[in-house]
């Protein structure tokens, strides 16, 4: 598909969220897990939905994903997810264990559904105990509904050093029909996904088998949630989960249906969107910083470069400092360890060109510090190697990130 | 070589610096590269010292790293070793090279030494280029000296956004012979090396070959500067570099010598203590950390989970916040790439036992909170696996270390 079917196919839904496609209905609720703010929610589908999902490479891996993880391979359908935040039921034992297999059974029951058509998901501070007397009231309390507004409260709910509440929508067509993509997400710290990603959550109503569906998210996956860092830090609780309704009624989606690619783009940008949301919202973020590469030997070098320059405490620090710093800029591309000739980079910010063929461009000082003070920073570097290009996103490092985490637990 | 030998063969010099070592010499000038404070600085040796090196792996390496290399590379013996901050001739193109071999053709004139008993190192800005006009007389000038005062003019001449002045110095028996370590080093930022170090200078009076020296330093390096992280950013510049006069009149040291282990141990102990002076001196820091794990299936894997968890931006700043959040060092654990048990992980801070057998133990905040306003914080962690131990080093992550990159060019 070339980029020109991409930009008339498939269309931002400005209003549009996790309740847009067709069957999805939602709810937040306060259970008063934390001090305020909605706590606690779900995403329910009228039917049985295909689901797929990635999780966290980190070794240590919260309750919740064990649970949603053995849900979803039953029978790779899900007609729930519930999600609490406050607290991330990670490092609790078996307890914890006991705990979200209590918190999917008090979900079935009260949705009237299979147990293993329930995920679950947690979020927020590791190694204590989740306040059950809590969470199943609160669970039993879950009222979805199709309005934007409940969405809103679902959005709110999977909150936790998150400024804004997040959400997406594309639709383009698949077999004449109408097909659909919600999502929302939480970020915020602890943010270096690796085959999964903070908590994200994808409706749609297209027609597609688990397996399939399983393909496009984890292909979307490594372009998307995988390339964004806040800190470096990998969580214990990561977490993306697609679910399809099928309501669309278009022929079910496989690799060689004609619109496979249109289907697997359409996903593609309501995960890339989610994932520059995150990215903006880090924790004490000022700025969304994105970073192209292009001219390396692979996409998957491009790519691996791309997220060691937007990660590097030195180049999110000059961002914040509206300071063109190059030189830090070419200091993490060294250390990515991918292929590259040390005298044949480019390195532009934004407008402003900073080092051509590896040697320095006596630029504008002014014209850069101008182009830094926006909330939007883009910076291109070509390696004049081979045909790989990637993006990855991140946000600027403030005083605010420090303040924000040396006191998260008090 | 047991602990207990260790203990009391090798002792520290607590007034020694690079100059106690029998036949080196020292002095630190103005040459006004920078705004103020001294910024070049010379150790000589009397005699042609042995000579061994390690460099940073970053595929960008700047030009004085080159020249170094070809000096030592010709004959492993060096006189002198030439150093400026302020401008890290890094970036700097064909005229950087150029600018590299000046400075040690103008020290080995000066000196009236063959140009490859010459090794020359930049620390500071990336991509300008470096003042000729200032730094050749400033070669020029450069008296070196046996005083201690002198050793540290050069302290002073080497460092960049450092705060204190770095010395080390041990010493040891030999063949009966005294035999003295000195050294001294400059980190503060862009500081997570690899294979090699920021800048480190290392001199000695033992008596032994090139080749061996580097056996020596090589493995030394995996235990200490390697096992430091400040930001994660590995610089352009990063160089250690051991002289060994000779003049303690030892046999000469090979890996068959009775006291090669005595030998490479004080090694290490300068090399550790520098490590731990430049993690202590981190941009921003207020406290040194130290992560010590056991446990592990190996001790190389010991070490990476150790740096994990003091390289994590999490850990980090929970300590600066004095906050015992031991979910922070499980989780970077997690994600360290290791073999690891998830049920048998013990953690403590200081004292404070936090997690034994992965279950939350209930310890005193207070005392946890008492314990972290020190200025010296250690961190154990046992995976109760295998017999693998190592430590790593860092400091915690301020609101200063944002302010000092936020603004470090202007």
């Amino acid at each position: 598909m070339s980029k020109m079917e991409t930009a008339t196919d498939i269309t931002e839904v400005n209003d549009g969220s996790i309740i847009t496609p067709i069957g999805f209905k939602a709810a937040g609720v306060y259970s008063k897990v934390k001090k305020k703010r909605r706590d606690l929610g779900v995403i329910y589908c009228d039917v049985p939905a295909s689901a797929a999902a990635v999780y966290t490479l980190n070794k240590i891996q919260a309750a919740p994903l064990q649970v949603s993880k053995e849900s979803i391979e039953t029978e790779g359908k899900l007609r729930a997810i519930v999600v609490n935040s406050g607290n991330a039921n990670s490092c609790t034992g078996k307890q914890g264990l006991a705990d979200a297999y209590e918190m999917r059974n008090t979900a079935a029951e009260t949705f009237e559904v299979p147990d293993h058509h329930v995920a679950v998901a947690s979020t927020g501070i590791i190694g204590e105990k989740l306040n059950m007397e809590k969470i199943v009231p609160g669970i039993q309390s879950l009222q979805p509904q199709s309005d934007f507004e409940d969405a809103d409260q679902f959005n709110e709910a999977i909150l936790t050093t998150d400024i804004v509440k997040k959400h997406t929508c594309y639709e383009t067509t698949i077999d004449n029909k109408k097909v659909t993509f919600g999502g929302t997400a939480k970020g915020s710290g602890m943010i270096n996904p690796n085959m999964a990603t903070m908590l994200s959550f994808v409706t749609t109503d297209a027609a597609i088998e688990p397996e399939h569906l399983q393909t496009a998210l984890s292909q979307v996956t490594n372009k998307t949630f995988n390339r964004i860092t806040i800190d470096g830090d990998t969580s214990t609780n990561d977490m993306a989960v697609v679910m399809a309704s099928g309501l669309a009624e278009n022929d079910s989606l496989t690799p060689s249906h004609p619109e496979w690619n249109k289907f697997v783009k359409a996903l593609e940008m309501a995960c890339e969107d989610l994932s520059k949301k995150i990215a903006r919202d880090g924790e004490g973020a000022t700025k969304l910083i994105e970073v192209n590469v292009k001219g390396a030997a692979t996409d998957e070098e491009a790519g691996k470069a791309a997220k060691q320059i937007v990660g590097s405490d030195l180049v999110k620090t000059a961002v914040f400092g509206t300071d063109a710093n190059w030189g830090r800029i070419i200091c993490a591309l060294g250390y990515s360890e991918i292929s590259l000739d040390p005298d044949t980079i480019d390195i532009a910010v934004g407008p402003v060109v900073t080092l051509k063929d590896s040697t320095p461009v006596d630029f504008s000082e002014t014209e850069a510090k101008a182009y830094l003070e926006q909330d939007t920073i883009v910076i291109d570097v070509n390696l004049n190697m081979g045909t790989g290009t990637g993006k990855a996103w991140g946000c600027d490092l403030t005083y605010d990130y420090v303040r924000i985490n040396a006191g998260y637990r008090s």
